[in-house]
């Protein structure tokens, strides 16, 4: 695929991701009726399903990473060259604002907004570590045996998640970014933003790590 | 497959899709108790299984379109004639009628409503131009290398397209049409209908034509 | 496979199956605090998953039927013989009933009960009607083009029609007498079950005779 | 795979898994305000999209049994030796346990806990081997005819088992041990866990003499 194609299929995925976070959070909070369980099972549902759809559909032209922390572990493993994965990680944070905004406008609210949802300290900072490292793992095994079910059990591990971390697992850097700039549900204020992607920069790389270790002598061949 | 094998599967597919949209709105109201989260979840796990299920089966006899936004696609890729686009689009909408009528049938509800539940302003429109383009982004996403999981993807984008946009995503002016016929959980009025058709168009042909420039040689080939 | 590993088969499954619905209603309604649509969703979530799972596991051994008005349209395809047909139906049954008391016993409810749970008139006769024919439709149609997928499919199409048909889609007359054995959530009034039974085997022929029509050459080459 | 990578497997598929049912019941409960059924809906599609993920990702490597009683199982068959057996149970248990308090880690819980969660009584007892009869048989059946389906063949078998065990399905001894050490949504008393896991073992060895009467020359052949 050439560059032009990969970075907007980049950009246009990671977008699509995003009005499906930002946008079923603020329909599951307006709907929930003050039930914070049933709108984050409806905020699970669109973000595991869009996942599954967007990775199937987009994973051909780009490698559907949407995601600097996953774009990191393939830049470890040699997979794209340090300058791809600049313009990855550039374009999936500017395709995840415009999602939240796009989420913003189908809703009737403000286009631009910082949010105010407090989401700090250690432990938070261990459930995006504990997120993120399960995330690299799903990929990286299925990308082992069963590349084409990648989309799918991303979407169930990113289910899972939601309700498993503490932090309901963002596990994703831009889509941090991203989320700093909505005051609804899924928001997180902006300074809490940096722990959280540092958090899940360290659980990618523990995994790529782990993953080279266990499989030094298969990594070579692959 | 001949013409009228084609046709009965395209009016029996959107039949049964509009006894699913409707039919699960209905239930999903009277027992939710008031709590319209839990009711969209219900009618969400419908829709989504039930459009998995019809693409599957319908798929190999009529293509399993049910939705006039997405017989246009193929009318503009050239996979359709003119003709024949016109008979699918009588089709679908006659059968989501009909599909309409029997869930009113089922629940008990007079067979002939007009819905009084209003959805207007530019926002809707938005999403709805947002639902479509996706839809017909996992659509033709699907074909180019999945072509046998067109179903299940359809399925799980639009389970999440119910929350992520501001309209719930109908996506479909057949569907539009038909649930104009329903004063229950899923209705739109009538007069609301014409701009969820336009916007319905215009995302599915904004799908069509960005897919057309990013790959132009490769569709030529196809 | 013989024909004791295909009677213990069907009896084992219709047993889970009824296991998996009596079971499921009975958790969901004594947790959801009286919001019949929570409870519903959990029945919906445990049937279509254990219906997906029963028929992949025990489709190799016996067809994996569980359901009279399934291996009536078998007979009529000749695809089972009539005596074998009978056979299929009483271990269904006895494996339906014998699925209902375990889960009675499981949740320490008195094993032997009847259903005083009212569910009739002409709209319910209807709804069994359309669930059956759909659930009929959905076997057949994935047979001819996606046998490997006749599990998850059926899966799919009873969780949306628990929420689409009024009757909340029995679609099998083994589970109608097991569900007129147990006075809970999924109980069925055995005054009411004969009809629920008559308009399951309507909905099934019916399927099947518009199946014979509309692919009679291919049938006959099948 | 050399022994290392085996039991390295086993204990990180046990850790996540125990992370997963015990974190979500932790989160679900916390959110859920007071009604149960949510909470466990949301434990249900964390614990059966986490299973499918995990064994999806580590079956290459450790064949997944992350639970004592299908490795007894898979003794009798004569697939994993005595000594690999015990090594296995007991980075399960270890894993699982080290699962549990990462889950209260990340919820700012104390690490250290014991269940007070009363589940005694033979219903429970016989839900239990119910319970561990159908998982034993979902393996051993899908390993049978379709051996990638494991993963979300046992994740949508525990989906379901949740709501049709009274028990709420274990079905594994090392979940047990791991969640007697849990004073949360999902715990067990540790006096009520000898109980369970002698149901647990009874159950999937029941299971396996099933398999093995029924297809005993076949079993012999594969």
């Amino acid at each position: 695929m050439t560059t032009p194609i990969r970075l907007s299929a980049e950009f246009l995925g990671t977008l699509f991701l995003l009005t499906g976070v930002v946008g079923s959070g603020i329909m599951g909070e307006e709907l929930a009726d003050g039930n914070a369980a049933i709108a984050l099972l409806a905020n699970t549902v669109a973000t595991g399903a869009i996942l599954a759809v967007l990775i199937v559909v987009i994973a051909p032209l780009s490698g559907a990473h949407f995601n600097p922390a996953v774009t990191v572990v393939f830049l470890l493993r040699g997979e794209i060259s340090a300058l791809m994965a600049l313009a990855y990680i550039a374009v999936q944070v500017a395709g995840g604002v415009c999602g939240t905004w796009i989420a913003h406008a189908m809703f009737e609210l403000d286009v631009f907004q910082v949010s105010e949802v407090s989401r700090s300290g250690a432990a938070q900072a261990l459930a995006e570590i504990v997120a993120t490292f399960g995330l690299v793992a799903t990929i990286l095994g299925c990308l082992r045996r069963k590349p084409e079910w990648v989309g799918p059990m991303v979407g169930l591990y990113i289910s899972a998640a939601y309700w498993f971390t503490a932090s309901t697992s963002f596990a994703n850097p831009a889509v941090t970014v991203a989320r700093s700039l909505t005051d609804t549900f899924s928001g997180i204020a902006p300074v809490d933003a940096p722990i959280f992607i540092l958090a899940q920069i360290l659980g990618a790389v523990l995994c790529w790590f782990l993953f080279l270790g266990l499989f030094r002598s298969e990594s070579k061949l692959q």
